[in-house]
């Protein structure tokens, strides 16, 4: 059995309170700590206030053995992350030597003077680890206490990411060999409600203990969870096993990848390539193609043919289809994915054309109604989808779908 | 004076501590909030299980008058949030039953049965107000606790904000009819980094006070804030002034459009339309152009030109030109504005090329270089940008400069 080792994030910020800023921390610290077999329980933001992080950090303490700390280390006047948790913890804040070497080589670098305020960022906490900084200026801080251990780390997301990975995980590791990954299995599905996923593994009687079974739904996506013990994997398989065989090709992958990752490597393996045309998406779904890296071996390009002129000029839809259709229609989508391909000289064209909203409805052709071309040498298909929601949820589950329709052509090409 | 009234957030969920979801309530609720004069003071996250919602609750309560508790309102068996209130508090859950006539309207829309799970979703907290929700199935509560109140609400984010807008908003408003909002002024700019805006204040001698200065950096951009209690505007408006005539075009925006909204506004206000040629970008200018309602006005579409060929093809680049100078260079870049410009038969032509990495870099040009070029039809401005950091950051950084220099180049032509 697993002791599982509870940690508990504190992320201090007044922009993460005031509409500014969206806490990414939660999300990467959760999903690493979760491989690894530890747990994230509690989640806390507090302002720029030393008495709200002291407060914060001193509650987290007496419930988890590992606290993070996030934010607040700059050089500004509002970084008072190092003056809260020294009042906390009746500490001295010293300056440390290697860090503000680092720092004084780091600004001299930029061609910028090493002022007293960039100065306090090599301060920590008395007794504490400095932990070095790939990423930027101020260094991360480890603090033990007897049994609990703190971890400050700073707030800018790529600086966070690499105390984390270079210091705080391979820290927990070490310090708790015993935890190991939990028996996981992590199915993302398109093409199905959440409602229905649920009542087809009832009707199927399908019954999770002694498993947690766990289900997420955002636009265009589902993720089904099973989790359990690490010595539980041999049940687990067989659980799972009935999960793959209910759902079949509705799961694109297990795991976390993103569809569009999916895609990328089906192509690959495919020797294919691909290039979109993109109405309403409006460059979304080239987007998340080439978010991959080396997406460049199996993504053309494509145009962003928002405009009905650039339908014809760059796509070659007939402009009489256009105007008898309307931009929206089944064979305008089909004509942007036969265009598009031919242009680019792709092996798949995948072409949308949709009413996002909010506004451009009618009672025919309502905001959500939305079409979806994949075209290959031999044939075009085309879907009708209508989805509910705003502009961007619109958009979004629009990328999705076209990425769906994309993924089961060329899984029906491969078996 | 504002005496501020203290709003806290609790949100549950394992989603949002295991890696697989970011938390957005607490950006959208802490905006609402600061734009109408109360604050969100903190915001905890905890999972799906009764004794940590109930621990967070009460613990919240202690501290707020006004706690905000969201997600778990669903059907499933993780959905746990009444039930963990109605522990908290020592009530029953009782069902409501205008919230399960709504519940049966809905599923029988939708051709579903009202199955016991789903009835489960109108169980509302006995003495609580049923909170209707035009976006989701579930209900919003609000529950009075003598001076203090509970708000529940749904956590899908379009839900959360409909339960939010529809009933959260009014009741705040009429319940605290002497909250006014704050004096603020908040400052977006793009091309000047934290630490030179620091210095730039601090050479001029600009005192805050009494006001609070506050920074925020993300890739590309830098938000300056100011903010006092209400009565103090008139004082608040001459510092405000200090900060315009330091920073003068370098701010786009005052509030907090995005980049790309202030430049759809400055090309509808010139009668202007604009093209895109994206590389690196892969569609995301594009993107966050079309996620402006009514962009088709002034946005044509463009093309996502990743492969080389389409770079010839679709944007008449010179392939001589490709070959001697490589496809990430100032004349590519040119070519590809011009190009884009002219295809589509827009007024002004923005292209990028650039190299966003992991790999692909050389020592001549390095990860994070990149091109951005402006078309219109007389000239063509070319600007070369080193950007730091992985993929997605540097890719959001050329979007943010891009949009920045048509902003640039069209302000220089209104003034």
């Amino acid at each position: 059995m697993n002791s599982e080792i509870s940690i508990e994030l504190v992320s201090t910020g007044a922009e993460l309170l005031n509409g500014r800023s969206v806490n990414t921390h939660a999300r990467l610290l959760g999903g690493r700590l979760e491989d690894l077999g530890f747990r994230l329980t509690r989640e806390t933001t507090v302002g720029d206030v030393e008495a709200d992080i002291a407060d914060a950090v001193r509650a987290a303490l007496e419930r988890a053995r590992v606290v993070a700390v996030s934010g607040g280390l700059g050089p500004t006047c509002d970084d008072v992350t190092r003056e809260a948790l020294g009042g906390l913890l009746g500490r001295r804040l010293i300056s440390d030597a290697a860090s503000l070497e680092a720092l004084r080589a780091r600004y001299a670098r930029l061609g910028r003077a090493l002022t007293e305020s960039r100065r306090r960022q090599a301060l920590v906490l008395e007794g504490a680890v400095a932990l070095p900084n790939r990423a930027g200026a101020a260094p991360g801080q480890r603090i033990e206490l007897g049994e609990r251990v703190i971890f400050v780390l700073p707030g800018p997301p790529a600086e966070f990411s690499a105390i984390l990975e270079d210091h705080v995980i391979p820290w927990l590791r070490a310090h708790f060999p015993d935890v190991r990954p939990p028996a996981r299995v992590i199915f993302q599905l398109c093409g199905i409600a959440e409602s229905d996923a649920v009542e087809r593994l009832a009707a199927a009687g399908f019954d999770p203990a002694p498993f947690e079974l766990a289900y997420c739904a955002s636009p265009g996506n589902l993720e089904i969870r099973l989790r359990g013990a690490p010595d539980q994997a041999a049940a687990l398989a067989e659980k799972a096993n009935m999960v793959r065989a209910l759902f079949a090709e509705d799961i694109y992958t297990e795991g976390r990848e993103d569809l569009a990752a999916v895609v990328g490597r089906a192509l690959q393996a495919a020797g294919a390539t691909v290039a979109v045309a993109e109405s309403c998406t409006g460059g979304g779904i080239g987007r998340r193609l080439t978010a991959i890296p080396g997406s460049s071996a199996w993504f053309r390009g494509g145009v962003i043919a928002y405009a009905n002129a650039l339908k014809t000029a760059l796509l070659d839809v007939p402009s009489d289809t256009l105007a008898r259709e309307g931009a929206v229609s089944e064979e305008v989508a089909r004509r942007m994915a036969i265009g598009v391909r031919a242009r680019c000289g792709a092996d798949y064209g995948l072409a949308v054309t949709g009413i996002a909203g909010p506004d451009g409805g009618t009672q025919e052709k309502p905001v959500g109604l939305v079409f979806i071309a994949c075209a290959d040498a031999s044939a075009c298909e085309v879907r009708r989808r209508q989805f509910m929601g705003d502009r961007e949820t619109v958009r979004r589950w629009t990328e999705q779908h076209a990425l769906d329709l994309l993924r089961r052509r060329l899984r029906r090409l491969s078996s």
